[in-house]
């Protein structure tokens, strides 16, 4: 197999004439595109409709090219986007393809590897409790499997989309009996990535599996995964996972590493994960260098104590800009600044997703 | 003479407790206090009060303490704050204070001068025009000489605070049978952003004098000066200026630096100057060094050509969040990464101060 | 011929369901749909993407509906949305259709007309100029030939959707060698604005031809046509016009009618619009008669002056909140209070559109 | 006795200068102030300090009126600001003040009446609790007596100002071993709401006391108080209260009157209130009843369960504006409109304050 990332710019959300033109020129063939990340335009809230505009744009491109009907495209072909590009953040969307391919990987040398998977349908009543943590898991080990990973230390990223209970999945679980854990969106949505976090933690054994109890969520922020990026919404009833790592069994010239980052202003953990795939910025990448990158993807969190090193942040009491937009402007600030590059996936909401107050990076580069 | 900068947080817009605290210590003597940057928690546009907040709470201690009554402290002590904290920026101030010593400076050592001046009260007519920038050159040249800097080479950061025109000035000025540039509030804040800039430049020959005419203005850009930050508001009646250098005629410990910055992700440029100060950033400067500085200053600005580096932005056609915000969070994200320290004086509105689409930076330390 | 308007809820930009329902039951024929105005929940600026999402998934309903393909349904079939839904608004479309009956209209009845048309494309070079208003006469000539409507004084609702000028449009004229009026989008949609309702005032008769001059816009606000409702968007290339009118030739039970308001605390200008319909308002709308509603529509405008009455407003100096979101929640509540029901079109940006500092109602009810 | 209240503009939060302009012409004696209540241009949110800098000029000004200390004047003249002039809404604030007249009240005519008290300093542990309950009524029977009013029927509007827990409160009660309901400020401030609607709906009988317990806060919506106006913010540590009513003890030529709203559309009940006291809107009121009104009090809420009369509203999803503003700006306008004035008093968060999804109103007027 070899896998290939294409990283597109759009004019507006619902511009995918960067992708058709990748099509038209053969570039790429539709049938082998197989998840999609991207960094729309919207506010990153549950009234961001940029991401549903992305989506049926894209879903209906990619079913008049491949002759696949718009549906199955929606449930085979997991579509994963964060609105927000505050500050210098660059609207962009990252394209994985994969294919089989007759030339036979290089001995020890592993090659970047996607898998994907989509968890059954999941009750409301399930969201963030011990059964979507269970969800997960499976859906993360079919997902290893679907990208031929054996070793969990060969994982570098597991981006999930999880359901959220709304007001009318409330009702219909009351109806039938069952109670939610809350029916206020924003609330279920944190629950939400808390359990994918757990999920993806038991999975790949990042935490310790007798401690990753619903009594821990959102209490022992030391239990975390620094492999897993979780985002919730209401536009999916299962669990969606695209899982990214490195393989001998694939070709190709792309490899991902990862790092946790500590804190917003962690620097550090940028450069380390840069040295990682052979990559130095002094203080920023040579433009040879930046031209290598196809992909970088960044979890962040405004800490939720209020300061940052000692000093007060504001972004938790701003009535006028949500937290998330807070962060992510920030955050996307330093790692474009290292790289050179305002095309950086930032998305916030990173509860047990690295180190408490901080987040994860993780990129991907030609070797 | 001998410079001393504190650096305080504050709890809220109108907490001046540290400052007291430092009163109450007998750390500062209240007399010595000659002017004050800061950055409050607003949202930095019209409709900040956070400013006039800080301010009146500023002025009320000073009065309290110095023995002198609020209106003198007013019009003596330039009282300059930038509102926004977006992102990881930490709300604090600044205070300039100097005194006469003994001590005799160390020869071939020049160390941080601080000189204010005040121009006359300028006729709202004069914003943004030629007039608005000679009383901006005379002030600066006045600044210089308090603060006994012969040589505009030793010049590293000038900040003006300068009028803008408001409704019931454009009408004062109509009855008297003069026309304003403009009526509009934000349109005349940029106006004399611009003429500050010019008159900056001129004051310490950064661009030709041939050339800084009203018709380059927001038209040449490559005319500027990367040491001018210039902010504009309703609330001064006459040009203030806070000048800052470095001077063989000065003792203390403390020395400033400046470069500029060429764009929002010009890391190299925070790099050089803290280099100038023999800081290393690796990729972020040590707890030790990062101690040794007193103060950052940065200016900075959204690329108005809505593009940085060939990737396009959308900072500017955010009708949810001001441009301003937007690349204040970033620059501020950036510079606060590799100094370790959210406390970054970050102001936008850069027209004509540093490279276009870029900004300058300014670091006070200790050597 | 026979007009009807329904007035149809959505659950977010891209739910069309109401629709495609009335198209699943045989309530409405696909083929009559012939122009579509609505109220999205985007923040109805420029970067307000819910209008593009909503197009594209009613022009792809409708072309799956009626077997017109897509490009021809965008070409022929207006469809204006203004974004914000502030306050009580609640969002929600009008699909406008007409057909040929073959019963006679009633002798001395008049009823709802509708009539389309589209100017040839428009160069951006001519936006906001008087080739712009020339273009504006000609079309909404066309859609009173259209609607079958003579009489002028028949006429009171005519929405136009006009281009501007984007930065790539700009550069395109420039590289001609023509000069566009302004390069920043959101000041062009302000002379789109302009232009369009001095285009409707040209031929409506509404305002002195002589006066209508490229010097007068921005200026004598007195010039002004009450039954002009103008938008701009970089999502057309020429200007769409959808005419709305009473006219003898027409059957049917629907009709309409307008009225000016001074303000933005007119009610009597609601009150006496809902009177010219046989409504009473005693204060409020009984619920049948609120029932016989089929759609309102409101343009209005932040007073410029910055006061209302005598006292001070802050809708133009707001960083946070822009201005036309303000004046559209104030007077959505305002409006939808008197009648019972938040399916308010309220639509900002009201130059020369009714009265300075007002704007204007028009009310489509069943008689 | 005799009240009196004076409605004064403001030019920004800082601005007292139409209250020393009363107090320089001997209109209004500085030692009568008993109560303030206003509306300033902030967000209303954790992060408004317009309130903070208010509170801050009119202390001073009142101390160096007065000859009162400032503290003095902070515990003892309750000032309750609510941020927010969303839409036509006008900043300003009513000053009330009270005064021995020798002249004896005309038999068997009320007028109006104002008491204030404050509660003991609240412990954090007992926010939203039913000891705050308790604290709120026993505060509020004060208020009567300092008013002068046996009868609770004879009370129209309480504003009560109560503390809510910060997370340094939170910090300091666990140090005691005491446990708060929430840390978090807006939950908690939430609470308070409740708790200070619950005391006051206890001391007036409003609802029955067996029903008004610690579970059916939050719950039993039809537990309510159509006279209780309560906000909540971390700049008061005890429960301030302001009690306005009418009293035959009482001369002067002022009577208040209030009203429920049933929701946000509501028109019905502001037309009743103005009924109440005379004054007829039809639709709006005249200019000399409009002169009549000292002060217009609202308090309102977006409608939680996301509609209004069975049509969506957007105002609790919305990640740009907070629902607060929205509601605000809507019921803002809807009343500004029927009384032509937009010197309105409107605050959200009406929790148990008026029906569900609606509120209350009520007016100050000569009579």
């Amino acid at each position: 197999m070899r896998a290939s990332v294409h990283r597109l710019g759009m004019a507006h959300p619902g511009d995918l004439s960067q992708l058709a033109a990748l099509f038209d020129a053969g570039t790429l063939d539709p049938r082998h595109v197989c998840a999609v990340i991207g960094k729309t335009e919207g506010n990153g809230g549950v009234n961001d409709f940029t991401r549903g505009y992305f989506t049926l744009a894209f879903s209906a491109l990619l079913a008049e090219r491949s002759g696949r009907p718009r549906a199955e495209i929606l449930d085979s072909v997991p579509c994963v986007l964060s609105g927000g590009t505050e500050g210098v953040l660059s609207p962009h969307y990252l394209v994985f393809a994969r294919e089989a391919v007759e030339v036979a990987p290089v001995t020890g040398q592993k090659r970047l590897a996607i898998g994907v998977a989509f968890s059954p349908a999941m009750p409301p009543e399930q969201v963030g409790c011990r059964a979507h943590v269970d969800l997960v898991v499976a859906a993360v080990q079919q997902a290893m499997a679907d990208a031929g990973i054996d070793d969990p230390a060969d994982v570098h990223f597991v981006q999930v989309k999880a359901p959220c209970v709304t007001a009318a999945r409330a009702q219909e679980a009351a109806a039938r009996g069952a109670a939610v854990l809350t029916a206020e969106s924003g609330r279920s949505m944190a629950y939400a990535r808390v359990a994918g976090a757990f999920g993806v933690a038991l999975a790949l054994g990042d935490a310790p599996a007798a401690r990753l109890t619903e009594d821990a969520m959102f209490r022992d922020y030391d239990l975390q995964s620094d492999r897993a990026s979780i985002s919730s919404g209401v536009e999916v009833a299962c669990n969606e996972v695209i899982l990214l790592g490195n393989s001998a069994g694939w070709s190709g010239d792309l490899a991902i590493a990862h790092r946790p980052m500590a804190d917003a202003l962690d620097i550090g953990g940028v450069s380390a994960v840069l040295g990682d795939l052979g990559l130095a910025a002094a203080p920023q990448l040579s433009a040879a260098d930046a031209a290598r990158i196809h992909g970088v993807l960044v979890k962040c969190e405004p800490d939720r104590r209020g300061a940052l090193r000692g000093n007060r942040h504001t972004m938790l009491d701003d009535t006028d800009i949500n937290a998330q937009r807070h962060i992510r402007g920030a955050v996307g600030g330093l790692v474009a600044g290292i790289i050179g590059d305002g095309r950086i996936f930032v998305s916030g909401g990173a509860e047990h997703q690295g180190p408490d107050g901080g987040g994860l990076i993780a990129v991907i580069a030609r070797v």
